[in-house]
This record gives structure tokens, C-alpha cells and sequence, in this order.
């Protein structure tokens, strides 16, 4: 059985060494898959746009999400199963629900309030070792979700606020979603968006983005552009994209999780 | 059989993955948790400290650490047994110490001599590849630990001068032990020292910390203190820690490892 | 099976995540050993001495490594097997040669052409994701390396420019190839160069690079140097490199991996 894990822990501290020792001494036999830790601390946002991103490449098991920043605050602890069979555990703070709702939606939900399947000890800063852990590790060894605790109606789940783009006649009104370690700056867009806006390949637009304004190319790949060209591309998971052929777009932009972007159209 | 594997390698370098490709060359079977590879370059004190406080974490089995500023020189490298039967292997130099402690203490300690359990060529300078990660391999795989050396008298292995906190009537003497990812700011006190200077969730008291002051509050977790307020607190280790709700508390103070702090009492 | 995987992907983001998530939904028993992901981006040389010098120390099996700045040009996606029977996934810009040479050479290259054994879709910026580790999981499970794709002629294959050190009867001209976490400078030389320069421990050096001299002292570990000597030595990896007892060369040189290095004898 497998168990994925993406946190903000980091891999400079123990949090999630320790938190492999608690799932293997619950299920010595389950196989642990570490999506990523380097979401930027308590950006649930964040940690949401790259757990539905990824689980669709994941195999079938249960899916440990940590971006807490409520920890040790009323905030559920929740284990969720989705309609085509997976298991996600975390908090309910939106983290799980973009996706869940990425392979089919919510079929049942439970919080995690049974204290047979946490650590003796529950802390009240590292859910993540006592708590989210230790009820993942007994889900992939076969416990089932309904014996975690008590269910939870969807509707009553927390959900994420997310940005919505605006396409409009001369420009379209984005969001910045996150930003990769190569610069390149995903935006809350995708095909359609552009598609609807007419850019189709080739197009150039200029991009203003954190005071500075630049024009842009949409392209197909980084291989169709000059370097040091802005391009409008998508990327390997279907959202669009700023980059610089052969450089750092997130750098030259200054660019952050959360800024707006406006896009002009017909320059 | 379980091979938990702590470090100041980081995850820049292939250092960590070329240990694991010896350990799995030796024995194919054995599963390999990485506590972590953050420990700052060649800070004992520090591995020694996440050492400790992540094994009770840990399935049993062998923990391999390694935070070895001697390597090249003399000091001895070493296998310990401790008295609920895991086994130990790195340095010499008191990193495994207080781990070794928190789980019972040591039953046996062997200098790890016996060249058949090491790499053919051993080079001068990483020492884990070549030594200390062909051990455990090999202790994990089921050689006893009285193969790999002769016998060293516990009270002849070396120990850390662990710095002592100093509790008086008017202030606490501590030092800083850790700085997390998020900035919170690991001291050598424990709920006991609080309790022996009356300092109680609610109890404001001043914190100079490199030539900084502030005042702090004693406070049970983040959620009982208002946004940026400086707390201390009882972290998920049972180390009493400073940490600001919402900040950086290691920035505020500019704080580092090894540092002097004073807590004065009844302001 | 083992399947090791190199890479320039970094932590930060989900990309090696995501590739274990395709290699194990492919072939769930391979057990994938991670190298580094911390190849500086884009740095095909690094990445290319890096894979050399760690695959002796890796156990048999498919060796995957994705250094790829030329993703969705037109260059060549490959398979190989050395003489030794390794297997080698990844792009054909050179990455892989110095490893394949330093456990035999080339027994057989193929393209990766058979769209079988890749994802239903291959996007144009992710081929670690969507090519090369669908390609080393399905070898890994064992479908034959001829399966993959047409079989391409050894010498049609990209090869890397490595920077040749030249030794002269006062001076030694050479190259930085990598700098690791602790500021050692891995130079393109080998004991053979030193003794064919009549450089032996104890002997004294000028070095020049980036602008900078010092005197450097020829040693057989730290252990033989006093604290901020600048050393040249044989590393665990058998290259000669630079480094500082107790500090870190490349910060006192401002190094960085292709500089000149001019090493000036009988000083």
C-alpha cells in the first residue's frame, strides 16, 4: 500500500524523518511516497495548487497533506475518501479539497477524532506527527475510513478562496499560484482562458505584474521563443505559465504567490 | 529491518544518496528512514539534540549518525547497543550520547575495527560512506555487534558538555540548543525549570537574547497568544522554546545556536 | 530491481515527487535510491560528474538522470546499457557518458521512440515526468532495453566537452568542475596530474582563480593542515580539490564550477 506525503515542513528540521519513523513503527509494511515538502510555510493555497497538480501522477493509497497554520486552534482534522477510491487525510482548511475534486469528488468524510488511531500524546503544535500521521498510517494498513470518528457532511467542509481570472474585451485580470524553483510563474489560467481571449500562439501581449510591464509571447514551448524572450506558455500541468527563455521570470518581475496580474490584450 | 540515517550532509551534494547506494549494495532489504540531513555543518551539539529527541520516534532497529568534524584524525568510531536493544553507529565524539540515554542507556559499545565491515578502501575524509554506513548495513543485516570490534568501556566513550540551565530567584540562565524552519528558538529548559521559577501560562517575563530584549509570555500553544506577541512555550519535543505567533522569533532576536539567554522573572 | 535517479530538479518543488509517484504506479515493487536533485539547474557537466563518481557506490540496476536544458528541442532521448550491465536512462547531451565509461563503457544505446513505454500524453517541459521515468520504471520491471526504441551507433552519440587539464613545467592549468556544501572545489585533476608535476604532500603551491592568489599547501587530510590553510588534496572520489581546514575555499576564491584555475609550482 501506498502513502503519499507533501507538508511545508521542510527537509531542514526532523518533521518529516519523524514522521516517516511514526508511520512505520504504525504500518512497517506500507510504502511511503514524499511528493514534496518545500511548500513555502502555512501557504495552504499553495499546498492545495500542488497536491491537485501531482495526485493525478500518484498510485492509488492514501494521501497525507500537511499545511497547518491552525494547528492547535478548533480547525477539524479530517480523512476523506474520493470517489474513485483514494484516501486523503489533513486538516480542514480547504488544503485537500481542489484534489479531491481533481479525481471525482467526495464520496465520505470523517474527523479524525478516534484517539485508538493518534499517538498517545497528542501535542498541541505537530498534528502532523500525532495526529495526521499516525491516522494515515492505520488507513494504508486497512483500517477503515469509517472508524476514524464521526462523519462530516461535504457541504459543512472548509473550502479554499480561490481567485478566479477575468477575461474581459482588452485584458484578462489573473493571479499568481506559485512559483517553481526554475522561475517560472504559474498563473491562475489555463487554455481555455486564453482560448476565450483569443491569444493563440504567437500573439504577443504585454504582461504588467508587480509595477513592471513587459511584453510577452504565447508560445508553445521554451524551444519556439528567443532568448530572454517573456513567454506565455502551458505548462506540464495544464496551467498557464510567465517564463523567460534561458532565464528567471519569477526574478525579473519580482513576482509572488498572490499578486495580481493584468494581462493587455491587441498591443 | 529498519535503518534510520541522521546527518549534516544536506541534500545539495550526492552525499546522502551515495550512503544509501552502499547501504542497499550490502543489504538489499533493509529500509532506510532519513531523520533529516539539515544539521549544520559539523555541529554536534545540534545533531546530538535531534538525535534525541526524534529516536523515541523511530522503529527499532539501527541509527546510523553522522556529524563528524574529526573525521581524518583520531577519534574513534563506534557501534553502541542500548538497553532496549537498538543499535547505534557513528562518531565518537558524544553525538549519540544523549539519544542512547533517552532510550535506556548503553548495554554494550564496540570500536568499529574489524576491516571486513567497511568499504576495501577507506578514504580520509568521508568516513560515512566508507565506514559508518557499510556498519550499519551490516548490523542491520543481522551481523552481531560484537563482530564489528572490540569492546569499549562506556565510561571511556566521550561525552558533550551539554550546557546546564541556571534557575535563581529573580532569572533563569539558558542557552539556545535549535532554530526550527520556522524560526522558533529551541532552549536547554524543560516544563521542570518553568515550574521550579513559578513562570505559568499568563506569567510575562523579559528575554535578553543577543543584546536584544523583549517581554515574552508563557503561554500553552500559538493559539492562546495574540499575533506577534512573543511566547514561550512547551514545544511537541518537551523543550521550552521562544517563538512569536505569526513571526519569526530567531530573526527578531538574531538569534543562533549556542547563544546565552536570561529570563528574568516577576517584571 | 534498484533504480537510481539524478536529477535538477531541487526540493522545493513536487518534480521529484511526481516522478516516483510515475515510477511506482508503473512498476511498484522498484526501488528507486534518489542520487541528488541537487544538481545546480541546467548544469549538465556537474550533473554528468556527479553520476561518474557515484555510480560505482550505487547497486546494479537502471541508473535514471535528468539534466535537460534542451527539453522540447530536437534532442535525443536515450537508453543504455554498459558493459558491466547497467542500464542508463536520460537525455543524449552527454549526461550519462563519464558514468557508462567508468563501469565499462557503451554495450548498446537506444532512442526512446516506442510511445508504449512513455505517458499517454508527453508535454513539451516535462519529459523527466512524462519520458524518461516511465522509460527507466518499465526497464526496471523488465522489458528489454531493445523494446524501447531503434538502436543508435555509439559514436553518433552527444559527447561532452570536459575541460582537459594541462601540466607544464611550471604550471599547472585547470578547471573547477563542482563546489560542495562545504566549500571544497573539485578540480579536473587526478593524483597522476600532481606526481607528474612532482607535487607530493608537504610541497607548497601558488593558486590563482578568479582574480585571487594564495598558497596552498599540498596534504593528505585536514588533519595534516593547520586551521585556514588552504589545502589541495585527493578527495573521497579521487579528485584533487581545494579546500580551507575549518572553512570554506570556495567563498574565500568566489569559485564557481568552470573557472580557471592556474596552479603556479616551485613557489
Amino acid at each position: 500500500m501506498f502513502l503519499t506525503f507533501l507538508s511545508d515542513f521542510g527537509l531542514k528540521d526532523d518533521f518529516v524523518g519523524t514522521c516517516h519513523g511514526v508511520i512505520k513503527t504504525i504500518a512497517p509494511d506500507v510504502e511511503i511516497i514524499d511528493v514534496t515538502h518545500g511548500i513555502p510555510a502555512q501557504q495552504v493555497l499553495q499546498g492545495a495548487f500542488v497536491l491537485a497538480n501531482t495526485t493525478p501522477y500518484m498510485p492509488h493509497g492514501v494521501h497525507l497533506a500537511v499545511v497547518d497554520p491552525g494547528v492547535g486552534s478548533a480547525r477539524r482534522p479530517l480523512a476523506l475518501r474520493s470517489s474513485d477510491g483514494r484516501i486523503f487525510v489533513g486538516p480542514d482548511n480547504g488544503l485537500l479539497m481542489p484534489a479531491v475534486e481533481r479525481v471525482g469528488g467526495i464520496e465520505a468524510a470523517h474527523e479524525l477524532a478516534n484517539a485508538e488511531y493518534a499517538l498517545d500524546i497528542v501535542s498541541r503544535t505537530f498534528h502532523g506527527r500525532d495526529l495526521f500521521a499516525p491516522a494515515a498510517a492505520h488507513l494504508a494498513a486497512g483500517v477503515p475510513l469509517e472508524a476514524l470518528g464521526p462523519p462530516v457532511a461535504a457541504d459543512a467542509l472548509a473550502q479554499l478562496d480561490l481567485p478566479e481570472a477575468e477575461v474581459g474585451e482588452s485584458r484578462i485580470h489573473a493571479t499568481v499560484l506559485y512559483i517553481d524553483r526554475f522561475g517560472n510563474v504559474q498563473l491562475n489560467l489555463t487554455r481555455e482562458h486564453l482560448q476565450q481571449a483569443e491569444v493563440t500562439p504567437g500573439t504577443v501581449v504585454e504582461v504588467e505584474l508587480a509595477l513592471d510591464r513587459y511584453y510577452a509571447v504565447a508560445a508553445r514551448t521554451f524551444a519556439d521563443a528567443r532568448k530572454g524572450d517573456v513567454i506565455l506558455y502551458e505548462d506540464a500541468y495544464k496551467n498557464i505559465a510567465l517564463a523567460i527563455s534561458g532565464g528567471n521570470a519569477a526574478e525579473l518581475f519580482a513576482a509572488a504567490p498572490g499578486q495580481d496580474v493584468r494581462i493587455r490584450l491587441q498591443v
